[in-house]
């Protein structure tokens, strides 16, 4: 079984490894990891049907007893209610200090599984096995955990690194095209932010899975190794993000993040010129609509200014936006919110 | 105006001021601080009763923006409900990444705004006004946050340290006798496991307070710094816990913090000699005694035996208990459960 290992040095340093069909190994490969202990599992209930046998099976394999905590597939389960009942179940189960909590799907549960990890007794042990494209590039990297509140997305949360994550690239082949297509958006992201030699080779899909997940992994390793706590080039990340996620909201999650993200980093590539940037606007476009995405701005200006002010990353009356200087290179712009107001109407009218 | 200082070194560095009447003050204490910024201030029921307008217009004197958020007095508020309450309501004061909180209370509410802080947008500052004894001495250092869930007590927190703690003595003054009494057993807690000299000051009750406050937040101090999360010495501060808790939770918090604290310190004083070391428990008795503190044990040992063995702090098949080796000197003893519960027997039939 061959694998790539990504090293992440971060207050807790912990490796990535990426492969096709590592799955049925994870039960030995935590060993050297947590050593012996018990396992609170959580995963959701598509996953669960596909390949939740095949993951206790290898635990159980391995010696581990471990426990399995279901929540239905979607957006909707990283909520407070279904946090705490899996934090009792948890505790109903005797998990101790030295015990440890495995996520088992995408970004819903491995943000959910996360928080639980950071909160249980103040703090167990984290693996985390992600299921989804998009959870292998992004939330398995940075340790940034959250759930859901009725006032917004991810405005509870922690910072709280795995001890391990286990990617196997095998289990992307049973996503659905769209929630596939998520994760395109951003892989490509990486591309435009810090790498032309990705996004060149993103240029005919399909690409080539392993290695471009590696690569990303490798991009977002970098940049949070200088940043763990979000407080300066992370921003980065954001590229496509700061619109996206209004986006998001404002079609109160009818529209992916993928998809969101996808529009997102065309209104910016589109703000780049108006701030004296390059114009990639045109190229990331097309090379997006390859992937199927639908970069349509269902918003007007006044909409999308309004869904942005209530977003966290806005620091008293300025926001940071990430815009492309070049394909590979974006910087990080901080303007009035005034002055954001008038770019956007510029570009949506 | 007087107040003593003490600087914690932590993974946030912060600076306790303890002082008789330095409420007023507070608003120009946090300006170098946490700067302009908005507040939300969590509270309970009571103390907003007594001191709510005096901390608002010390904040509003000072320039600052505070909205403030009242929980029922008692342990029953720290719950996920008001926790989740408190972060939307932070959410809808529209408080950003740069704002802080402020808790104005005893330990629930210490450790819900504490919990708060840590989670809300992934952390914001955090500002404690400790209004009870059990708080300023306890909870105020070491950055331990937590709520209950239905599961146990404590089991749902997080490591965060505060920015600021500002302990004004003179609000302990209208605090209920029994309140007040179980912040004496954490007093009397610091003296036997590490200073003779503080523990000889307290034979003759009322103690003078803002001194043995501040001795106390340098003991706990001077142990924190050396073990911030809780993985080795720190463990001396449970002295009495370890039973307390277990009493506590069989009485379903019937018996106080303090008042099993208490309990728990006398059945560790029983426990030393039957591990080969010395015999205080008489002494400690009798000084226990002169706060009005009622030693009975209402539980047996099998009761005990099964409370302690759902305690979060057991790691597999042993336990840590904290013994006395003479007054001002605890040491850490590791005992099989088996050993544990031998010894339970003997003390408690």
């Amino acid at each position: 079984m061959s694998y790539t290992t990504i090293h992440v040095e971060a207050s807790r340093s912990y490796d990535i490894l990426i492969g096709r069909g590592i799955l049925d190994s994870i039960g030995e490969m935590l060993r050297p990891i947590v050593g012996d202990c018990r396992l609170g599992v959580l995963t959701d209930s598509r996953v669960d049907e596909l390949y939740g046998d095949r993951l206790i099976d290898t635990l159980t394999a391995a010696g581990y007893a471990a426990d399995k905590f279901v929540v239905p597939a979607g957006e909707a389960s990283k909520c407070a209610d279904n946090l705490l009942e899996f934090l009792n179940f948890l505790a109903d189960c005797k998990l101790t200090r030295s015990d440890a909590v495995i996520a088992f799907g995408g970004g819903v549960v491995g943000d959910m599984a996360g928080l639980s990890a950071a909160l249980y007794l103040r703090g167990v042990k984290f693996i985390q096995i992600p299921t989804t494209l998009l959870a292998a590039v992004d939330s398995s990297v940075g340790g940034k955990t959250a759930i859901d509140i009725p006032a917004g997305k991810n405005l509870v949360g922690a910072f709280y690194q795995p001890s391990l994550v286990c990617c196997d690239t095998a289990l992307m082949d049973t996503l659905e095209p769209d929630i596939y297509r998520d994760g395109c958006a951003e892989v490509i992201k990486y591309g435009v932010i810090l790498d032309k030699t990705l996004y060149d080779k993103l240029q005919e899909p399909p690409f080539d899975r392993e290695s471009v997940v590696a690569r990303c992994v490798e991009i977002k390793r970098d940049v949070v190794q200088q940043d763990e706590f979000d407080n300066g080039i992370r921003g980065l990340l954001n590229f496509g993000h700061t619109f996206g996620h209004a986006i998001e909201k404002m079609s109160n999650f009818e529209v992916s993040h993928g998809a969101a993200v996808a529009k997102g980093m065309v209104i910016a590539a589109r703000m780049a010129p108006l701030c004296g940037l390059c114009d990639v606007a045109e190229e990331l476009s097309a090379l997006l609509q390859r992937y199927g995405f639908d970069l349509s701005s269902p918003y007007s200006a006044d909409d999308l200014y309004d869904a942005i002010l209530s977003d966290k990353k806005r620091r008293g009356g300025n926001i940071t936006v990430v815009l492309p200087k070049a394909i590979g290179e974006c910087v990080l712009v901080t303007l009035a919110v005034e002055e954001l107001y008038d770019k956007l109407k510029l570009i949506l009218g």
